[in-house]
C-alpha cells in the first residue's frame, strides 16, 4: 500500500503545496506545530534520510533551506528547526522520507519542543567510541 | 573572537573526530544526550544552516548520512534523529552552522526528547499561509 506521502505527490489527497519540481515536493504539515511547520520530501519513494540517494538528498536540503529563508522573512520567524527522523523509535511516522521545517517566534513555542540531556562521558571511553565509529565510516 | 567549533577546526582545543576532510569536520559531542552523539560541521565558518553555501551544505549532509548508516551498524542504533538548529530561539547555542547526528536505541532515550504539538488550522488559512511562503521561495 502507498504511504501518504507518495498519495500526496501522486494528487490523491489534497495538500498545501508551497514547493514543486520534479523531484521534489513541500507542503505544510497539516499538524501545524508552529505556524509555517513545512515538511520537504523526494517525489521518488525512499523509506528514510539514511536511504536517501545523495543527488536527490541534496535537492531535498536545497529546498529546505530555501523554504528556511522564505519563513524567515515572510512569517518572521526568529529561528528554525531543521530535522529528520529515520525510524519509528526516533519519532519517524510515515516512512516516506521528509524533512521537518519548523519555524520558531518565541522560547518555548508549545507546539515543539527538543530537550537535550547530555551526560558527560570519560574521555577514554569517548575516544574509544570516536575510533569504532571512524573506523566504519571510513575515509 | 573564534567560536569553539571554529577553535576545534584549527586545532586549539581537542575533540573526538570521527571524519575529516578538507571541508567537513565530524565530532562526538561532548555532551552525549545519546551514545555516539554526533555534530558535522563545514570547516569554514558559516553562522548557520540558512548561511550556508549549496555545495557546502551538500558535503556536510553526506557526511551525516554516512555517519548514521555507520551508528547504525557498529552501535546498533535502531534509528536516528537528524537535525540542526537555527539561532538561538530554536536551540542553536554555538554560532557555527552544525548537524547533530542522534543515534536512537529505545523509546524515550532519557537524553533526547522531540516533542511535537500539533494544531489543526482551518484549511482556508493553510492555503493562505501556504501561498503566502510560496511566492517567497519561487520557482
Amino acid at each position: 500500500m502507498k504511504d501518504v506521502f507518495c498519495r500526496i505527490i501522486d494528487g490523491e489527497i489534497p495538500s498545501s503545496k508551497i514547493y514543486e519540481d520534479d523531484d521534489v515536493l513541500a507542503i505544510l504539515d497539516i499538524s501545524q506545530t508552529t505556524k509555517g511547520h513545512a515538511l520537504v520530501m523526494p517525489k521518488r519513494h525512499y523509506d528514510d534520510f539514511l536511504s536517501c540517494p545523495q543527488e536527490t538528498l541534496h535537492k531535498v536540503m536545497d529546498v529546505a533551506q530555501r523554504i528556511g529563508q522564505a519563513e524567515m522573512v515572510v512569517l518572521g520567524a526568529q529561528g528554525i528547526n531543521v530535522l529528520t527522523n529515520v525510524g519509528p523509535v526516533a519519532g519517524q511516522s510515515v516512512m516516506h522520507f521528509h524533512v521537518h521545517v519548523i519555524p520558531r517566534y518565541i522560547q518555548g513555542d508549545p507546539g515543539f519542543q527538543i530537550t537535550m540531556k547530555g551526560q558527560d562521558v570519560p574521555q577514554i571511553e569517548m575516544q574509544t567510541l570516536a575510533e569504532k565509529i571512524k573506523d566504519e565510516v571510513g575515509e
